[in-house]
């Protein structure tokens, strides 16, 4: 199960206590921090989510809003003695700046910093139980999405029932993956005697900031949930479209030409107070849409 | 009058809803800002300080909690379309950093960002009514005090007894420099007839991050209000000397050394929830102390 915890759900500046965009997705394992606009470190602590939880961090492009927290998230980080690895998928440019940033503070982080520098399409990141691939979206500068896919999780094995057909361990592997067993005698005992279906692999789509772009739709193709933008309701078309934005019903749009389970919209501009309006005109174009709201924890 | 408002009184890491350094000082036009900690822009906002009012900013060191949420603020002000020049008096090395930063987001400010490099004791504003000094305190890297001076404020004419007497508007200048007036005939009318007193020119003076160095007493000797940092509480006074930070009593003892009117510490360390004990122990040196809470303004 992939859970997804939106820490800032606005655009550029922060405005009605909203903040800028920052999204951690958490496996039982692993918490994967999406940009990191200013204050990501003060709404990680406001909703419980350990720092220290935390090796791998996608930023999409270099609008302040969207990495401005990073290096007081690194910094702190450092300052409270974090050893393990980190991971850091992000622009080029952004390197030079937090070295510089760190030099000028005169720090050396205790924990060794990666720096991966995102280039072409595909996929940045094989884990165990999770890959990572980074896509171009479209926006007033280079700006990538990124899918995260679980991987198929091995079946349960039934202690009691492969220890009454006397299988052996050396078959167990199989038996998680899938295959039925043949015993001596040549009988077949079918996989789903044996084992229990795992929970199956979700996928998790983030969209960053993009222009309405059709060719997204097939980057993101039935993905269990898609973030996707929508700055501006849809009477301001032409002002997201000058500004690379989209609206409402054009993440709707996106949705629906992608065929994906569930949609969630953010990244509102600082211009609206109330928010219903935006559930409200995607949903009459992609029913299956939800708010990205800060604090709120999206079961994927 | 001076007024100044504590934006963030906490040290390195932000804890109990505490935030990093920030301090607006404001006279009737212009408002000071004094360092620029991550969320200074929220925290602008929430004590209803306008972004607009600011035209300088004094950044003391660069050790981030003093200035990561500089580049947020500057982004904020283009986007909402500030045209008036800005000045920022900082180390050299925020210079490439921000210029850096606002490349990699392809992003030209619509007003004019002037830097002055901190870099010798003295005079670095020269206003109409105010002057700001630097001086070297001393912590891990290099780290800069500032004094702000109230100009002295004109005597207010009294129209109706300069109009009696006769006085030539070409004396006004004089009158309030506070010179007497002597007519044709030889008589001299005191100054103090024709004239109010204005208030008294006021002085503040913020020490920033520093160990105790008792050098400091001179640089700021006689100021109306003294911001002395007190990171530790007395008795992790070797802690303090490490990390190039001063205690309770060590505020104190700079603040009587000094001959100040009045004593506000502040950048407590993150390990401490409760204020109280800072208080009191530098009460028990210098009296006439506060602490610097955020949200408060504290009338000089």
């Amino acid at each position: 199960m992939l859970a997804l915890t939106i820490l800032g759900n606005n655009s550029a500046i922060p405005a009605f206590g909203r903040n800028p965009t920052a999204q951690i997705l958490q496996t039982q394992d692993e918490a994967y921090l999406i940009d990191c606009g200013e204050g990501t470190q003060l709404q990680l602590s406001r909703y419980k989510v350990k720092r220290s939880k935390i090796n791998h961090i996608f930023i999409s492009h270099m609008h302040g809003d969207h990495y401005f927290g990073l290096i007081g998230l690194i910094s702190s980080m450092g300052l409270t003695g974090r050893t393990a690895d980190l991971h850091l998928h992000a622009p080029e440019q952004l390197q030079q700046i937090l070295q510089l940033q760190l030099d000028a503070a005169n720090n050396t982080l205790p924990f060794r910093l990666h720096f991966y520098r995102l280039g072409e399409e595909g996929i940045i990141y094989n884990g165990k139980k999770m890959t990572v691939e980074c896509f171009k979206v479209s926006h007033r500068i280079d700006c990538w999405g990124f899918l995260f896919r679980e991987k198929k999780n091995p079946r349960s094995i039934v202690p009691e029932l492969v220890k009454s057909y006397e299988i052996p361990s050396s078959f167990y592997d199989a038996l998680q993956q899938g295959y039925d067993y043949t015993n001596k005698k040549g009988t077949i005992i079918p996989n789903d005697e044996l084992t229990i279906a795992a929970n199956p692999a979700k996928s998790y789509a983030y969209c960053a900031d993009t222009i309405y772009d059709e060719s997204i739709a097939k980057k993101v193709h039935l993905v269990d949930l898609l973030y996707h933008e929508a700055t501006y309701l849809k009477d301001l078309q032409q002002r997201a479209a000058e500004r690379f934005h989209s609206t409402t019903v054009q993440a709707g749009a996106i949705a629906i030409k992608a065929g994906v389970k569930k949609l969630l919209i953010g990244h509102f501009s600082s211009k609206y107070e109330e928010l219903d309006a935006f559930l409200t005109e995607t949903a009459a174009v992609f029913p299956n849409t939800e708010l990205a709201l800060e604090g709120v924890c999206y079961k994927i």
